[in-house]
């Protein structure tokens, strides 16, 4: 696999690989619909563009220095917000505005544990979101342990019951997420199938593929008709600390004090900005980031580069002066890390309106390996018309089975619109993933650069199609 | 530079430099005074089992989760102690014992700090050692913002008076240490400068070469005269966002409240453990490590690792069934992190000693790659012949301008005893030492292996020869 492929690298590719690109492309156009010949010289001019462009760095180093962490409902949920307003205006898009977004939110308090016996030892741990808090004085228990999920859904025993669960799950590296994607379920679900097992708390190995001493917050559930017990995750050394006492054979205790408050009343915003369409302005290019970011961290990869990916990634369209025929709209969408309500409202206000496509950056600062649909099969000719001048940044042609980012995934399944994704390497991701680790340092200028280029090119094209990419039929409807 | 060489391909030059060491070994014994034969082929199966041996990683990962952190004088340091003691008992050394230390120690309490202006933002931080603590409700000011040391003590004005000065001084990545070395002064010496100047509390950048959010603790000084100042490290990341605060052109101002206790009277111990010697007893081959660590992480590297390969390595002469000529004394120094008192007392005690040399492990758990003196130069034939067996596990021969382990450095200069060294890749060191981080996740044990073969090998036959490896000369005196 091609972890990582230096931005330089994909520059000379793509030097070689322009004249073919064009060579190609006019084979297609002979027989079916296709991108004027115009529109595909626009897109190779924005894609030089984006890999010179700082501006998605610039943007992301901002957020981070002049708001940092934002929470959901915060005060400086609100700070971001204001922040992408004047940002949005400044750039010179339309249409800047923000769109109000009810939700509960959640607050984290003190929240301390360490291990009583075999031996003691303090823990580097947090809560999980949305997790109730312990009596003040904490609770002390024995640990019931289970090396995964499927282990503690598998116990049928009495084990874990009055005890605390730690469930040991595992986090594989892998460029494109499935290795989170696999063990993520013990973070979300853990909770409720501790509690139906009559477990007073559980904690989790930290969903990461780091060896840090920071734990990795997230949101866990709970489970209707089942008791609200206190879930936390300990960092990956803690975890395997616990992992190793159990090989005395004693009973391993933990002491667990942790304070948090849920269902707080409180509005956040959807901020979204605008290039209006010249002919088809009710057709929508949603090209989306999160603004919230979970509280540990400033959130420079989550989602800070997905906001400066796709707001600069438009940026170049307004400064080549482009006039794309459906509207292209930058969607920063509120509380995406403990609720989707910024994509739930959206869904619901928009639900009428055409969408060419719904696309979102969503997995930090990695280079775009893959591009990837879910569109109805009249529209594929283009899709593939679109990959030509990709495959000079390095990004293959996937499937048309394609999901995109977390929001965008939402808006997909519920108005059944079309998606475009861009696959990032994912495969340092999840050491930093909803940490404090989570600042600008990790971030590559050059590489968010090639993010910028694809964006622009997919959404320009998209944005200029002679053929709509929905409705989907409703037999590919996911 | 050859960072990180593999064990196995340690392994594999082992195999084929055997025979060339031992031909090469038997032309020097010619014409110098030279170990036996049969000396040589046990520092050859000395060095075997010490590839193969997994002890030391046994008894690294036995401290790390019976023991957890010791910083010295604390209940934990008394439970190391303790552990020492049964470990080096039960592994058939003779004249196990504890040697009283007393010192005054130092302890942490809360900490925090935060950025008010031009933006609020948290700070991941932690005290240095020794600091004092603020005034309960915190110190709040202005950053005198210094890039590093040298221009802190270059400023002749009045800018740090009643300020925090801010010391950005950055640590270069090398195999050696000498970026730590050159980039520690900022944390040594940086409290005294500031105070100097007239600031009210110091805080530097963590002293490390990670980009963590995880701040690396360590001692500081203060001076006669001056006021103690409330001295701190924050995290790589933190540093490099007060850095890109200074661009705002704005006064950057920052809260600090942190508490902590000095000067607590306090006993800890030197842990003694030997193979006595069956010809010369009252010469000793001193190989150490320390036994305390700072109080932030569980110390596997720093000094774990020390403890495990110096114990390993004389333990394999027990093993082998070997009688050094000398006496073989593994000494685990008490209060190396913040005030050498451990050295100091073993300095004082056996000051009247013939010691053949004295070394130390303490530059965590990287592969040995050099082998250094600091001898007469009548013994320097020995110090080659010794080199011989070392080449075999990719260690080169450097000068007779060697300094052994911090502690073994200070006996060295108060005593005026020979030393060894044998000098560990520390690359990666930087990145762990003196925070959570240095947990047991960040050993290789076949590194750790390696480590002991060189040190069984080098301690026995230096216990061997037939020269003297001191007194040293006066002008050699270092």
């Amino acid at each position: 696999m091609t972890h990582h492929m230096p931005a330089r690298r994909a520059l000379i590719r793509l030097l070689g690989a322009s004249c073919l690109a064009l060579a190609t492309g006019q084979a297609v156009r002979a027989e079916a619909p296709s991108f004027s010949a115009s529109d595909m010289v626009a897109a190779e001019r924005l894609r030089e563009a984006g890999l010179a462009s700082g501006l998605a760095y610039e943007l992301v180093d901002s957020l981070v220095t002049e708001v940092g962490a934002r929470p959901a409902g915060s005060l400086n949920d609100q700070r971001a917000v204001d922040w992408a307003l004047d940002r949005l205006r400044r750039l010179g898009f339309s249409n800047v505005r923000a769109e109000p977004v009810p939700l509960r939110a959640w607050k984290r308090g003190e929240a301390h544990a360490h291990i009583t016996a075999p031996y003691p030892h303090p823990l580097v741990m947090t809560a999980l979101g949305n997790s109730v808090a312990t009596p003040k004085e904490g609770l002390h228990a024995e640990i019931a342990y289970y090396p995964d999920l499927e282990t503690l859904k598998a116990d049928v025993s009495e084990r874990a019951r009055g005890r605390i669960v730690f469930i040991d799950q595992k986090t594989e590296r892998s460029r494109d997420a499935r290795g989170y994607g696999r063990a993520v379920a013990a973070r979300i679900q853990g909770t409720a199938e501790a509690a139906k097992r009559g477990a007073i708390a559980v904690a989790i190995r930290s969903i990461g593929t780091d060896r840090d001493r920071l734990a990795h917050t997230g949101s866990t559930r709970y489970a209707e008709g089942l008791s609200k017990i206190p879930a936390l995750a300990v960092s990956v050394p803690d975890a395997d600390l616990i992992g190793r006492l159990t090989r005395y054979g004693q009973p391993i205790k933990m002491h667990l004090a942790l304070q948090a408050e849920g269902g707080i009343a409180a509005v956040s915003h959807n901020v979204i900005a605008e290039i209006p369409g010249s002919e088809l302005p009710d057709e929508v290019v949603l090209i989306g980031a999160h603004l919230d970011s979970w509280d540990l961290g400033p959130g420079a990869l989550d989602d800070g580069a997905g906001v400066g990916i796709v707001t600069a990634a438009a940026r170049l369209m307004l400064e080549a002066g482009l006039k794309p025929r459906r509207t292209v709209r930058v969607v920063l969408f509120a509380n995406e890390e403990n609720g989707f309500d910024g994509a739930i409202a959206y869904a619901d206000k928009y639900k009428s309106q055409v969408h060419q496509f719904v696309g979102e950056s969503d997995l930090g600062a990695g280079l775009v390996y893959r591009f990837q649909s879910r569109v109805r099969p009249e529209a594929l000719p283009l899709i593939q018309q679109i990959a030509q001048p990709l495959a000079a940044l390095g990004i293959a042609l996937g499937s048309n089975e394609g999901s995109p980012g977390p929001d965008a995934a939402l808006l997909m399944r519920r108005n059944a619109w079309p998606a475009l994704e861009l696959s990032q390497d994912g495969s340092d991701y999840f050491d930093w993933h909803h940490t404090p680790n989570d600042t600008l340092d990790k971030i590559d200028p050059a590489k968010l650069g090639q993010n910028v280029a694809a964006w622009a090119v997919m959404s320009w094209l998209a944005a200029q199609s002679p053929v709509a990419f929905g409705p989907m039929p409703t037999a590919a409807k996911p």
